[in-house]
């Protein structure tokens, strides 16, 4: 037996960060079984409910902060409580060890050759800082999300009439002169240029480019709204503008969601006047052929890198080929579910894309269609897709690339559900990310395959051998603990599809071969004699029927005549 | 001035083809400026009135034949119609020549080794015709439209039982065997196997194969509702199966407009158990990658016949390349609608995916999403993608493919708008079509010219060396008439995009490159600290601001705060 007790702190701020670090303080404290500390919106407390954390309603709001703690007595939960407010301490004395300006303003002063201004305070007030960042004629990196659409429509447009960029709200990733903002693979420097408005597909993009030999000469992020109709791809629009004129930049591909589409045409009329060749990949969005003037488009995010490198003239370097090992020989479980568990938006997005061709029915909280549209993102259902970084999850929680717990958390909850057969967990290496993922991913995956040898899991890494993480050691490690591992959506979607799909029996009874098409062929015309012409001419022979329709077509004979048959 | 009148004939059948002689036979009659012979749908009799052919409200309903002359005096008028009776007496004694049977069992008794019976006669009675021919034991091409959802249902489970075919209704083209049923282009025979829910895709695709130096074992037509959930593809599957037992068959086209999300799985799954590579264009659906197991997926028509005859073995041949004619170095007519006016289905809808990419606003009445379709399928707006064989144009109507008297009046309509910059046709050879649409499209297009120099055409004509209408002297004729010629989708679309297609002008003011990444890269950041340490590990120069929330997060004290500022 374990009791639970809560505290809520009202209307204050806290990073996202040392909210982690606190709970994960309080974890370890004596007589603690499990511990969370989240903003009480509707959403993270029915998480804390499904980890037993939650003792009856709590009195908060979503800009309250919830304190739990599950303990082995009640004297160990309040005693750990009580430690909060030192232990929140102990992490304001370190963080003031360094001399740190409280302002924007102060900052600028210190660093005046600072042209960008990196913002990933909570959404709430991330407009207001972007605003000041303007004002001071910076650059923005927007990390938040929860940013209000018309705050980045305003933003945006005021950047625009400054000359100066807005990327984002919520642009996970950005690579702006070889310096990587956010999440950001380290790649090396080179002459493809990328707009982006999808963080991990500019992860996958760049380090596939990376891993093929080549480099980056910008990535720029635009934040997953700007190719909506509101937005009108304000940033994209810049961003093409900045690459074509961008001596460093030989190549240009251009990735995103499929954007509205009245945002479509502008943006890739755009595209065509850069000069340059463009690789699309809007994914989702039917390619109008495979090449439109400049234009390429891509189906999958690892094929926009081929395409890209492919495009470079051959002094431009890049020829090394990726050995990818193929996963084989795998009985497939039938009649068992896959449930996939990202931490990139758009890498689950991308597996949606892949999956639905071969899962059904399949669900998701990014769906491409409406049917496909998960009602209750915290209960999964048959074949689920779940993107962990979405809004409802990261409500004053570190993003899902940064903190593995809501993860661990609902893998141990799928690999509890008999019905699931294989996990899919995506793993993005590089700056700004967890810094080392499979230590606490790969235990939790050994640990449920002790529990059940039937479930198979699928670590999708993306990362490349210059990352911090350490790409082989990584890959490594999820190996070691069971997982099959791939580097591309493309390479997983084609083991699930052996895993997972299915094979349908083939039609009882079978045409006949020798019925379809005996030589010479012969056939019966009855209505255009065109037809009957055209197969005499072709050689067949053919006999064509003088049909007339009953009763001469006249509608009342024809029914008085079927009720006579009757 | 002229003089309309006309007649009405309840309840009659006559065959569409006699409708369209009776209607030209009236035309040569003396005084006889314009007549029309339809069945008096509301959509025929609106576009009578477009062409002045409608004195007042006809007292006739769908299923009634309206005779229109209009003439320089009534007694033409009245003479001319006095001749309908004699003039349809004539065609019949020609008809009548040959012995023919009058009913279906007669004609298996006359031709017992033919396994295939075509069926074209108006869709109310097609069912029963199949039916009829099923019971048998006849596979079914069924041509005919306007035939109810139930009753395919029901002929396709009960041909599926007896291990038959019924390909359609609607369906426009199969080659079964060498021979080609319905409108066929003639291609040689060889070792590509086509299953299409598309007439002009499956033409479209094997014309192309041809001219790449392959050929075709069987292509088998599903009709286009084949692939909806309804029916479930019952057609595609049997058909699928017959392409992997068939011997001759060495690599599968498998082509549709989008299939029903709860059929793509299946039908996928089924295709990866083919044992053959399976190439799949479904018009419009994103594409899960470039390959899937055995399956590749094409972007277009004719990217489905190329990636087919490479997949082919190298001893299969087929090495011939074509080449296309490239248009270049025209003038943009900007602020110019298009308007394509098309006789192929899926030639209109390849259209709309191509074209979408690069006009907006685009409307059709074979739309990919729901903002594009047209309110009113007999009035154009803005840019215009048009199937005139879709059924509210077909009734009692000879397909466009075969009668180009609706077409020639859109089309000098279209023409008459100032607002039209560019019109497309598309011009389908191939056995059962038209025998010389150039005879009639061209002069349309020099006339059309004459009047207006600026006024653009476009004519994408699709068939073989081989198709009896002659291939060059077709392209020959359009190109004399001062159209541009071209013999895939994707050309077209790239013609359009050049003459059509708007050029966004870059931002301004441009971001400045030099403030864009200036080396060393400095930054300021606020938020999450994790991202300023990654600066730092990168090089970079960085401030980390220890910003803290307005009142310190307290949402009233903030609004307060925010009253008293302004």
């Amino acid at each position: 037996m374990t009791v639970v007790r809560s505290e809520v702190r009202s209307g204050a701020y806290y990073d996202s960060a040392v909210l982690m670090r606190l709970q994960r303080a309080l974890l370890e404290l004596p007589g603690v079984a499990d511990a969370g500390v989240v903003m009480a919106t509707p959403a993270n407390c029915e998480l804390l409910d499904q980890s037993d954390l939650l003792a009856g309603t709590p009195r908060a709001g979503p800009n309250d902060l919830l304190l739990v703690v599950r303990a082995e007595t009640e004297a160990a939960a309040l005693a750990a409580l009580g430690q909060v407010d030192a232990l929140l301490a102990r992490r304001r004395s370190v963080a003031a060890e360094a001399f740190r300006p409280k302002s924007l303003e102060t900052a600028v002063r210190q660093l005046p050759e600072a042209a960008w201004v990196l913002v990933s305070v909570p959404g709430r007030f991330a407009a207001s800082v972007a605003r000041q960042a303007l004002d001071l004629d910076r650059h923005v990196f927007l990390y938040s999300d929860n940013v209000p659409l018309e705050d980045e429509v305003a933003l945006k447009q005021a950047a625009r009439d400054k000359g100066l960029l807005v990327m984002g709200p919520d642009c996970g990733t950005a690579i702006v002169g070889g310096v990587g903002l956010g999440f950001a693979n380290r790649v090396r420097r080179g002459p493809i240029g990328l707009v982006g408005a999808s963080g991990t597909g500019l992860q996958a993009v760049t380090s596939r480019i990376h891993a093929l030999g080549s480099g980056v000469s910008h990535a720029l992020g635009t934040g997953g709204r700007d190719l909506k109709a509101e937005v009108g791809a304000i940033t994209a629009h810049q961003a093409l503008d900045v690459l074509a004129r961008d001596p460093g930049t030989r190549v240009v591909v251009l990735i995103s969601k499929p954007p509205a589409p009245e945002v479509v045409t502008r943006l890739l009329a755009a595209a065509q006047t850069v000069g340059k060749p463009v690789v699309v990949d809007f994914l989702g969005y039917p390619p109008p052929a495979r090449r439109l003037g400049a234009i390429r488009f891509a189906s999958t995010l690892a094929e926009a890198a081929e395409l890209a490198v492919g495009l470079l003239p051959a002094d431009a370097g890049a020829s090394a080929t990726i050995e990818i090992p193929q996963a084989s020989g795998f009985q497939s479980p039938s009649g068992r579910y896959l449930r996939a568990l990202f931490s990139g938006g758009t890498l689950a997005y991308e597996a949606v894309l892949g999956l639905q061709a071969i899962l059904a029915p399949l669900y998701s909280n990014v769906p491409i269609t409406d049917a496909q549209r998960l009602p209750d993102p915290l209960r999964s259902q048959a074949h689920t897709v779940l993107d962990l970084g979405e809004d409802i999850f990261t409500v004053g929680r570190l993003h899902p690339m940064l903190d593995n717990d809501l993860r661990l958390r609902r893998l141990g909850q799928e690999a509890g559900d008999p019905q699931v057969g294989l996990i899919w967990l995506d793993v993005v290496l590089g700056e700004g990310a967890h810094p080392d993922p499979a230590a606490e991913l790969a235990p939790a995956i050994s640990a449920a395959r002790q529990h059940r040898r039937d479930l198979e899991f699928l670590a999708l890494v993306v990362g490349t051998d210059a990352d911090p993480q350490g790409l082989d050691s990584q890959v490594e490690r999820f190996a070691q603990a069971g997982a099959m591992v791939c580097r591309t959506t493309a390479e997983a979607v084609e083991i699930v599809s052996r895993r997972l799909g299915q094979r349908p029996a083939p039609p009882q009874p079978p045409v006949a071969l020798d019925r379809l098409a005996p030589e010479p062929f012969a056939a019966i015309n009855l209505g255009l004699e065109s037809f009957y012409a055209s197969l005499v001419s072709q050689g067949a022979s053919a006999v064509h029927v003088d049909w007339r329709p009953p009763a001469g077509g006249n509608e009342r004979l024809m029914a008085l005549l079927a009720r006579l048959k009757s």
